[in-house]
């Protein structure tokens, strides 16, 4: 019984990683289809966020039962409330991931970026993807010191928000209000999605540790 | 010793029900600070989060001690499982009033919102409080037919939503950029506390009926 226990706890586990895995390459593929104006992989990562919403069930139903049926006590506890939390932001993530790829579709098969914003937006892609990445090794590896680098990874996300604001508003800006609310839109989903990643890394850093970080901001 | 525990169960929905008002009360004051251009009013929203973070941290704790101490099943398990859902969606909807006073703050002592946008946002602003309200009633009373009434008001947001962008990008727009971003991003932070208003309902109505509502959107 015990046994059957903890194993069913590990897959809990194992399927976070899977279902962060899974978030990550949306969020890639919604870039893609974002930077290359193409709308059947906008479509594909549309129609994906199905699976994504599937393994919130399956996750939710499994702790639930975990909850309900073995009435876990300390760290098996604090783990299955850390996997409710972390897969409600999963979630989060994969609509946000909808999103962007909403925003490619909406202006096919015009690009949405002009070309002035585009190493920008790239780069907060990929700022994002690698905090994704990030956030699934910590979550299989309870490695606390990633889950720490993923707050710098954050300061760095910001900065490049910023700057994109400074674009938009300053006088190189040619491009009308269109793709300037189009991006102003992405930099928040991006952001967004970076601050589920880091919301994760702080999850595990207090089941490990059994402490809050410092918010940081 | 069960007298005690229900009532640190009544306690915890109560305290939500305080929160849902707090979180009410901030939307409303973020919104007066935007349009009256009052940076005394959108700085007491900012410092005012961090109460509204306490009461998140003692909803948490006291749910968490109540699953570790008393290990309650079925129809208690799940409440306090939807309460901690609960306490994460306010928290968020306080975080999204405190972006909205930000902007007032950011074009102080300009108003943000040109005149010909004024109507749309009071009104996505009015439809945004009137949801949150009725989260507040509806965690009260688990009233199931309140909650339903949410997900009618969210496509009343949406429209709302649709028009902001509709007048953005339509030829009557003379604002320019800057006013453009700010209000695409504000209309964001309106329908994601109209969002979480959604949720909030529909945890209630699975609480109540043991079933999840049907996704509209």
């Amino acid at each position: 019984m015990r046994e059957a226990y903890h194993d069913q706890l590990e897959t809990i586990l194992e399927d976070l990683v899977t279902m962060t895995r899974a978030v990550r390459q949306a969020t890639q593929l919604a870039t893609d289809a974002l930077m290359s104006a193409d709308a059947a992989e906008a479509e594909r990562v549309i129609a994906g966020d199905a699976a994504v919403d599937t393994m919130r069930e399956q996750i939710e139903e499994s702790s639930f039962e975990l909850l309900a049926r073995q009435q876990p006590v300390a760290g098996d506890l604090r783990m299955l409330v850390a996997a409710l939390r972390m897969v409600a932001d999963l979630e989060r993530m994969g609509d946000l991931a909808v999103h962007i790829a909403k925003v490619a579709r909406l202006r096919y098969p015009d690009p949405a970026i002009p070309p002035v914003m585009e190493g920008t937006i790239r780069q907060m892609a990929e700022v994002a993807e690698v905090m994704v990445s990030t956030a699934a090794h910590v979550v299989e590896t309870r490695d606390v010191d990633a889950a720490m680098r993923l707050e710098a990874r954050d300061e760095e996300m910001d900065q490049l928000r910023r700057q994109s604001f400074r674009t938009l508003l300053g006088d190189e800006w040619k491009d009308g209000i269109e793709p300037a609310v189009d991006i102003a839109l992405l930099g928040r989903y991006y952001e967004r999605i970076a601050d589920h990643a880091v919301s994760m890394g702080r999850r595990v850093v207090y089941l490990v540790t059994g402490e809050h970080p410092a918010p940081t901001a």
